[in-house]
């Protein structure tokens, strides 16, 4: 399949390799070849070896990667990761890069795993939100999934969610909804967005088949289930934390969403050596 | 002059808009105009606003964004960075976008600040890495000079960084000094990476303008200035956190360069209101 | 907004004016002002008058465009459909691409119109299918929600369609439904093709939300109406003519999807003349 | 050869996968390999099995695809065109815009040859225009020839068209063909348009190399063949019909344009078989 | 009209600008204004105006640039060309590639005058050749008009021109110009290269419409002329030189191609002053 | 590695094919192979081989080219520079793109061959400047080196160079130095331009570490080599010549900088056989 992230690490090769790397191009002949391992310096898990391929690819295409587990495993600290081996010129100028992917991605997919595992045992699904990375959208919502995750709508063209704005320049959640069924695809469901239990009566009513729990309480989110009893899926959303998630989820909820997995997760660390 | 992040700003909007925001599209007239507010939601280090004026440039041309405050100005939770008028289409469609980059180049600011401001009264320099997050590179460093930081080289372009793997290709610490010499432009001064004193000597004997002081501690890395006696630029790399910078600056080294202000700094908290 | 037709303008102007258009340019003087008008040749229903705006635009922005109706109104032959003035240049050389656009879209929601004139006062909807000129999939789809018709998914990537191909592939309708239950958005219903009734009972036991009723006679989709009895949107698909799709949404299926609409639309004639 | 419709496919593509094909990646295994046929529903000459390939090898270089017959050649519905193996997620994905082109341009392919069918013994050509679908220019064209059509100019700068409102920007047909031969390349023919006898012999009397006879009846076109002698080449252009091509090309005329054969050959009915 | 060159001055700021100049961004505040003058500092024809306006629009559109004179006049050492006034930074920052465009094509169209003004009085054209600069190919072809020259073909796909290895492969001239006539657009006049006085005849003989004379010495131009009777255009090529090319304008040839207009032109010495 | 020129070769290619090689496709039989031979027409320092590798890769992958010597090898007129193989369609349709590219940056390697030859035995090193071909920057670059020449740097980002208008807008030399002190990356050194002698000590007290010597003459060379004292690089610049560059050399000076091994190289003379 042609690698829908191809032109992302294409961009990012650019921003870093600018006109070339000329300390590796000066320094290193173009025949010399090189073995490399990348290990890991912290217990996470490992997500976007599709990626340093896809990336080594583009800086030369004699450059194999060989991953010694597959995207979705949790690794130890000390242990490896993958080896790399081809031309030492490609394997230097392409590091940074390659890593820069794989540390945010094993970051995103270990953060969404420390979630996904404080919720077992309920319904609840972890959900992530649009609030990713600028640029990066398709890869952290790809290591969402590989932490365990499920993916919110990919962007504003896949999906309705009627937000507070939305309702109040629409004239209601009511008017809303209805103009919405009236000129949307069949096969979208419709959420709607709403702040207290009035709306949620409201939603229900006009036959919303989602509806977003903007920032309740434990105690809101239990009465808003009692209310929908299974008429439409429940999001819960607003500020939920590795301690505050396990509570939300036996409210009894479908879906939490969590913005910290994909902006805020960071950098795992990871050692790149030539071993030859 | 020429935005330098106009096409990082539309691939960004690509990935979330795709064929259009379907919600906004429907329930919002293509007639209706609004007005809106961003707020800090805690205290950070204003970063990004050129690049949400573009975001909002590009979604629609007639919304204008007002600024309340400059890039670099910090803000207090509460307070108000900026209003945006126009078309409430374009308003609600490139909110989250334009949000996505602002949060985390504040980020990026707030962070490398604090280093900043922890090495205050020293003679050393915050300099970033090029451990930056994918696509973002230009803007990311962009950020750390507008926190109070100073910008190592931008790619393996416009820089000369003899690291541990050339000086194993090109057959020493000497070698690659002098053969980098004698090929690359005159306008660039070499750096090279060195792990122990007595490499410091070879690096300084070989002529090195800047010697990169690897993961040492701060008893060897005040050795290495002793040693040096001004004779080349010093920068301490490796794990520094906001704890530990102080004591490494006082050792006397010229630059401090740290990863984690722009990998991991995350995201600042705001928060966007239609008021009109 | 940002015309998301604008790539598509531009790839075809490039396809007709190549390195520019030498006719025009050694005949015509630069300085050279012209007002032209466009009429109708036949009645139809007009669509794209944004799509030319935007060509007349690329080719010299100093064009103006003013419709004497909107998009979704019909006219008659012989009637002014708007008129454009500008350097006579520019006019010339943009024509041809612009009226390509406009007789193709407007001949689509033509033909549209006459599919939804034909089941009014029905519960039917007339709905697109991906069968679109290659390159015009946005634009199309646009013109025939403006000549009164819905769009079924926009791509691969925006709906849930399991195909007869998929459930062979997936072992059967009900594991191909429960596997696409348990990783795809919340915000997508599922919709599977069917083939005969039992086939119908099985999407329906599975949690089928939409049904597409492939090829199906009139008595059998009448049964398959009666079998759903409103748990699942139903669609019938394959070779509707406008003689044959009265009686097909008299069966009370909730969609009717046409190929035609897009794919053999043809062109509808205009004629473009300077008049001054 | 570069297959100059590479980025047209990519295009194409694009507008339909978006970021993926959800329903195919959730229910098909990566591994799983399938074997397909394409088969004709009805009878038509076969164009654009080499863009097909090129599809598929954009969706997934390790589908190949092997026709039956090759472009040009005529099939009976029933008949296999062509089969493709491979990885089944490929072939499915890329099935709906492979069938797009090959059904449009094999309807152009189709009708042209039903035209040149018509004047079969008469000494004129079947040539194209530029009235074709906006971004298949070059495809279209090619299924004219395919047809066994000719093609006039490819766009506005590789061949010489006096239109009417460029003779009366230039000030007359004599003065519009003088500048023109002071300008263009010794390598371009000049042909102009004329509305009656008087303007034929003006054209011919000026040195035009080629005089097309606008929207002439038989009889005026005899005429002008008479008062032509062979001095130029005559196109007649205008609701050229299969009906009424005959006897047009019987008047004596070299060149019969017409725009139905691209802009309205709509698409040729083939249906897609996973055989295993 | 769309400036087709906007591609090629963007490509060429890029390749210059990288990531920002570093010096005047650093130097120069933001808020400066400038104003500069062009002189020249050699006598020749200038060309190139719009694209320097193209470019300095590109880098900052506050920019104006104002010429002095048209392209195409001629001017002394010492005069003024153009004044730029503007954002300093803007200035300074696009001079030098708005220079290297500008002094490039000078130098074209200064050589190609030289060219024209020894011929004056023969009826014999100078043209240029595809030897043009990679990349510059348009606006090079722009400059030989600007400089009285003619164009030849613009590329590959807009003129035939028959050379000696075609023919070889295609069987001799008489087959490969049947061959052409048979499937070429009829806007097409048909041009075949020759070494000899008896391929001159072969030419004439299969109907061609241009002969270009390949490295024929005086003599055997003129028989060439006499022998094709003003039935064919002739097109002497090879190595003319400012010495050489009134005598082979004098033997009667229409055309004389001369590759050193464009690929040996060099550049013109011009200066760009900040006067205020 | 990513040849860095691929994209320079496509648009050189895309000018000079547009929509295809019309002579060469009627022509050639697709299946025609050939073999080719290119040979200098005089002496001259090869360079620019990948270079044509690239160009017909591009045409058409299936052709190979074999050079007889690398880039930097001189060559005889007479002898064979490399033989090409392969479809006969590429080889034709690719051969002047190819060689326009060859033909100028042998012109430019061999020029700046020259210009080292002349000073060999001095310290003195050439240096190449920005005024190169719109668009070949990289390449002519890479040409100087493969002539012995040095490159100064390769845009405006990856080196320093205050000049005349920058020192003027700063406020002076010493102002202007320390202003880029202050903020620009440790590895870059700061080159100043001076048009005096007091400007060299002000230079060199305010810490340049480069000075470029603008339009002096030898005795002010000499003298400002003696001020310097070795305690910055001196770049002699401005109207050097192959008659002028020994004496500027043996002033003492580090760098001569020549525009005219870019700007004004022009063309080797090459021919191109098919031999099969």
């Amino acid at each position: 399949m042609i690698p829908i992230w191809a032109d992302i690490c294409k961009n990012a090769l650019a921003q870093d390799l600018g006109r070339g790397d000329i300390t590796t191009n000066t320094l290193v002949p173009a025949s010399q070849k090189a073995e490399a391992e990348l290990v890991a310096k912290e217990d996470f898990v490992v997500c976007g070896l599709p990626v340093m391929v896809e990336v080594f690819r583009q800086v030369d295409p004699r450059i194999s990667m060989l991953p010694d587990l597959p995207d979705g495993d949790g690794i130890r600290s000390g242990n490896r990761i993958c080896t790399i081996t081809g031309p030492a010129r490609g394997i230097l100028t392409g590091e940074r890069v390659a890593l820069n992917f794989f540390q945010n991605l094993s970051a995103v997919a270990s953060l969404t795993k420390q979630f996904v595992e404080k919720i077992k045992g309920t319904n609840a699904r972890i959900v992530d939100t649009r609030k990713t990375t600028p640029g990066l959208r398709q890869l952290q919502k790809y290591a969402v999934r590989v932490g365990g995750g499920y993916n919110h709508r990919m962007g504003l063209d896949d999906g309705v969610l009627i937000k507070e704005n939305h309702i109040a320049l629409a004239g209601g959640i009511t008017a809303a909804i209805k103009l919405m069924e009236e000129s949307v695809s069949h096969l979208h469901r419709i959420e709607v967005e709403v702040e207290n239990l009035e709306q949620v009566r409201e939603a229900l009513d006009a036959g919303a088949q989602a509806i977003l729990l903007d920032n309740m309480d434990l105690a809101m989110l239990e009465k808003a289930v009692a209310i929908a009893g299974g008429k439409a899926l429940l999001e819960a959303s607003g500020n939920v934390s590795l301690d505050s998630v396990r509570a939300i989820a036996e409210t009894g909820v479908d879906l939490i969403s969590v913005g910290a997995i994909t902006h805020s997760a960071g950098s795992r660390d990871v050692s790149l050596l030539i071993t030859t």
